[in-house]
């Protein structure tokens, strides 16, 4: 089933009830990570419908009021066996509400109590457009929730950026090979990186965060928003701490352009990321900035392959992921 | 005027407009920390009524459609002067929201664009009540919001819980002097601690984060989430790096003590703040959640002023902010 005929099915499923009235985007760690750009979108484009993006095992131990007949919960996870996120999609139905399911593997735990289930893109899936990388399929969510309920005036454009986002990615991919080597050889010593970035793709700096530097890498991180930067943590930086920035194309560039110039003047040791220069500016401006997420963490990919090569630390090693009860 | 009066006043001026729709929190660094409790009591708390924190700059830049007379917009600045949260009220106001402004500069820049000014008790001020304190009075705030519009159940006891937090805390105070000075002489030559915590608190772990060990003794941090800690960062953690862990009271805690768990077997430098221990739990279960933040950052005063004096480095110091432009 297509995600328009998803939300379709959800959306009248509503009426019944008095109309949808709260989006939740549930998961944990990168998959989590992975909705920011949606819920982003709902909480600055929609006027009523209410939207969060929430930790599962939060979201199950403190469940909203809100959480009724009257909700769409959005799950993710790639295996779909992720406990916390099974448990949430289970208390969502009792609750009554509607549940979308995204995961990577068909007839998982999570399905059995999801409503409707889609799947994403995955690096592996080279011939599969990354229109449907798992931080768009979100936002497609999110942009068919907000046309089909208040109405949503960006989304010819939006369905435009989709036909023009797997040719800006695979090409920012090859863009960025030779860097991302030297990178690699720069950094490979490094103990701490931390990452900057700002609006709908936030989420790109924290995922690169927790899920490649700390989980993949064993290296201390911190993702900073550009905007909170000037506001504390910038008093850490000096000539050897490091900083991955990624430039977002959009409203909230400023922010990065502003962070930007600092480290010019104050670091010595910083990558840009620059969505402008990978050609991002070809999507209308009236949504590009939901399309940042997806260019950033499919970026990153060429950049974590030729770190952990450079490193000599594989980034399927783990010390207690699969290996601990915990 | 009391806060009580400010929200009754809001909410008639909104009737005429069709009711209250949206509550902004907007700030930046700590001061937007500091709304952390009071956007999360919004989100759990309300069905109908909308809440995001957001950073000013970010605000300023990527407006939100639902920014309009229907709106409330909270800003904060300690100084009132704080360029991006003076401009996002400007915005606000401009754009027909009412607004209150929480500063502790009286007839600072803030001030203009501010319907309702209230200030906040700040730690010089030793005769003031800890239910005064900066992160609390955005609860009330919020919590007055909520009972004059949807309507909250647990008013009567959070207003009980107002007149207890302040004994709590002080008594807290006390409680961790020693156990401060121990931490200071443990840790003052780390070059990086972790803060942990969840629910309506974690905002306590981000200050910390930012604001102390960052921007105040230029050590490296992040705050992890205790339910994301165990989907990419608990993978840093080892027998040297050093986490300081708040346990939360109410309905989180279980997630705060499955990551003590954790480092208990594979860690070996941690501090634990607990809020339980520290008396917290004599507030009404049904609003505890909403007196955690308060009560550790109160906590970590005594904390962090051990830690200054340890590693002779005044927490007043600074390399950039007042010295150069940015």
């Amino acid at each position: 089933m297509e995600i328009k005929e998803m939300v379709e099915a959800v959306c009248e499923a509503k009426k019944e009830v008095g109309g949808l009235r709260q989006v939740y985007f549930v998961a944990c760690g990168g998959s989590l990570g992975a909705f920011y750009s949606a819920n982003y979108f709902l909480q600055r484009e929609a006027v009523g419908l209410r939207s969060a993006a929430v930790n599962s095992n939060e979201f199950v131990h403190e469940a909203p009021s809100a959480l009724d007949e009257r909700a769409l919960v959005v799950v993710c996870s790639h295996g779909g066996d992720t406990p916390e996120t099974v448990k949430a999609a289970e208390l969502a139905k009792k609750r009554g509400a509607s549940v979308i399911g995204m995961t990577y593997t068909p007839g998982s735990p999570l399905t059995e109590f999801c409503d409707y289930v889609t799947d994403y893109k995955f690096r592996t899936d080279l011939d599969r457009s990354f229109a449907e990388d798992k931080a768009l399929v979100p936002v497609t969510i999110a942009v068919e929730v907000l046309r089909q309920t208040e109405g949503f005036a960006g989304y010819e454009a939006y369905v435009d950026g989709l036909k023009k986002i797997d040719g800006i990615v695979r090409h920012a991919q090859e863009q960025v090979k030779e860097r991302a080597l030297r990178f690699a050889e720069t950094y490979k010593d490094d103990k701490i990186i931390y990452t900057m970035g700002s609006g709908a793709s936030y989420g790109a700096a924290y995922i690169q965060s927790i899920c490649i530097y700390m989980e993949m890498q064993w290296v201390n991180s911190s993702s900073i928003h550009t905007g909170e930067y000037f506001h504390g943590p910038f008093e850490i930086t000096d000539r050897n701490v490091p900083f991955l920035i990624q430039m977002s194309e959009g409203r909230t560039r400023e922010l990065d352009e502003r962070a930007l110039r600092f480290l010019k003047k104050y670091a010595a040791r910083y990558e840009v990321v620059d969505a402008k220069e990978l050609g991002l500016s070809t999507i209308d401006a009236s949504v590009v900035d939901y399309f940042n997420q997806t260019l950033f963490t499919c970026v990153y990919d060429i950049y974590n392959a030729a770190f952990a090569e450079a490193r000599k630390h594989p980034l399927s090693v783990r010390r207690y992921m699969w290996k601990v009860s915990y």
